[in-house]
C-alpha cells in the first residue's frame, strides 16, 4: 500500500509476535506483555485489554536523496519473510532542540556527520525495517521503527543498533525503548 | 506554542472568521458556510452542525535551511495583529509524483526551481503565515495554509498567490482550494 499507511502496534495477550524482552535504552520503557500485533490500515482499534498501544504511519522520505533511495532500493527486502522470525520495534522521540534544527543542519547531523543512511545500508538485505511517523499524532514518542530479520542476522541487527546509537544524531535522542520478539 | 500544534478549522454558522468567497482552483471545492472557527489543541472538537472541517498540525521545517528561516525569522511577523482583518486558507493535496521524489528532488523544485520560501520573502512582513501538515493525519489534503494580512495588503496576496501558482512546484498540485475571510 502507497504511504501513508497508518500501523497500530498493540502489546497485550494477542498477536503473532512474541516478546522477548523490553529494554528502556533512554528515559522510560514500556510495560512487560507477552505478545504483540501489528495492525495495518485506519479501521485498526487496539484490542481490548492491551498492556500498551503506539500509532504511527509510514510516510515519505525526509532526509534520503535519489542516489541513496535508488542505492537501497536496489538492495532492500520486504517485510513478512518467511525466514525473518526475529523482530524489534523502536520508539524514539528526539529534542526540542532536533526538531528547531532547520532541514539542511538535520540532514547533515543525520547523513554526513552520523551515516544514518550508510550503516543501515550495511545490514541491508538481512534486516528489513519500515519506519513510521507519530510526531504529528499526539503520540508520546516520534518515530516507531520496525525491523525483521532471521536468528542468524540478530548479532549483526545489534551491531547496527551499537553503530548508530554511537553516532552524533543520537545525541538528540532523549527518549528510546527496544522491544524484541521472535515467531514461529 | 512549540510545534506539533494540533488546529481544528471548522466551517459552519459560528467563529469570529466571515467567509467571503471559497473558490476551487484544482479539484472540487468546499461546502458554502457563513463563518469559520480556528480551534487550537489537542481537545478541540468540530462545532455540532459543521459545514466541513479540517484539521492539521504545525510542525518542523521541512525544506528551510538555516539561512533562510533567519531571514524569514528576521522579517516575518506572527497571527493575530489586530490591523490583519483578512485572511485566507488554502487547502492543497500533492500528487503521488510528488511524494515519490527524493528529499533533494523536492527541495530543487521547491525552491531552486520554484522559489517558493523566495517568494513568501517577498510578502513579509504584510502577509504572515502559519502551515499546518496533515497528510499523516487521514485526511483530504496534505497541507492547511492560513494567512492573514490587513486589507491595503490583499491585492499583494493575489499577486502572491498567482506568482507561486505558476511555478514547477504548482504542476504537483492535484487539489486546491482557496478560502477567503474577513474580521471585524
Amino acid at each position: 500500500m502507497p504511504p501513508p499507511l497508518p500501523v497500530l502496534f498493540a502489546a497485550g495477550d494477542a498477536g503473532p509476535w512474541q516478546v522477548e524482552r523490553i529494554a528502556a535504552v533512554a528515559g522510560p520503557g514500556l510495560a512487560p506483555a507477552p505478545r504483540l500485533a501489528v495492525l495495518e490500515g485506519a479501521a485498526a482499534a487496539p484490542p481490548a485489554g492491551a498492556a500498551w498501544t503506539l500509532r504511527g504511519t509510514t510516510s515519505n522520505t525526509r532526509y534520503s536523496m535519489r542516489a541513496e533511495l535508488d542505492a537501497m532500493g536496489a538492495r532492500q527486502e520486504g517485510l513478512g519473510r518467511p525466514a525473518a522470525t526475529r523482530a524489534a520495534l523502536i520508539p524514539i522521540r528526539k529534542s526540542a532542540a532536533w526538531w528547531d534544527l532547520a532541514q539542511d543542519e538535520r540532514r547533515t547531523i543525520f547523513e554526513e556527520q552520523s551515516r544514518h543512511i550508510g550503516i543501515g545500508m550495511d545490514y541491508l538485505p538481512g534486516v528489513a525495517r519500515r519506519l513510521h511517523h507519530c510526531r504529528e499524532l499526539g503520540e508520546p514518542f516520534d518515530f516507531l521503527t520496525w525491523f525483521e530479520f532471521a536468528p542468524a542476522d540478530e548479532a549483526a541487527f545489534d551491531s547496527m543498533l551499537d553503530r548508530l546509537r554511537a553516532t552524533p544524531e543520537w545525541r538528540f535522542v532523549e527518549h528510546e525503548v527496544e522491544v524484541r520478539l521472535s515467531s514461529g
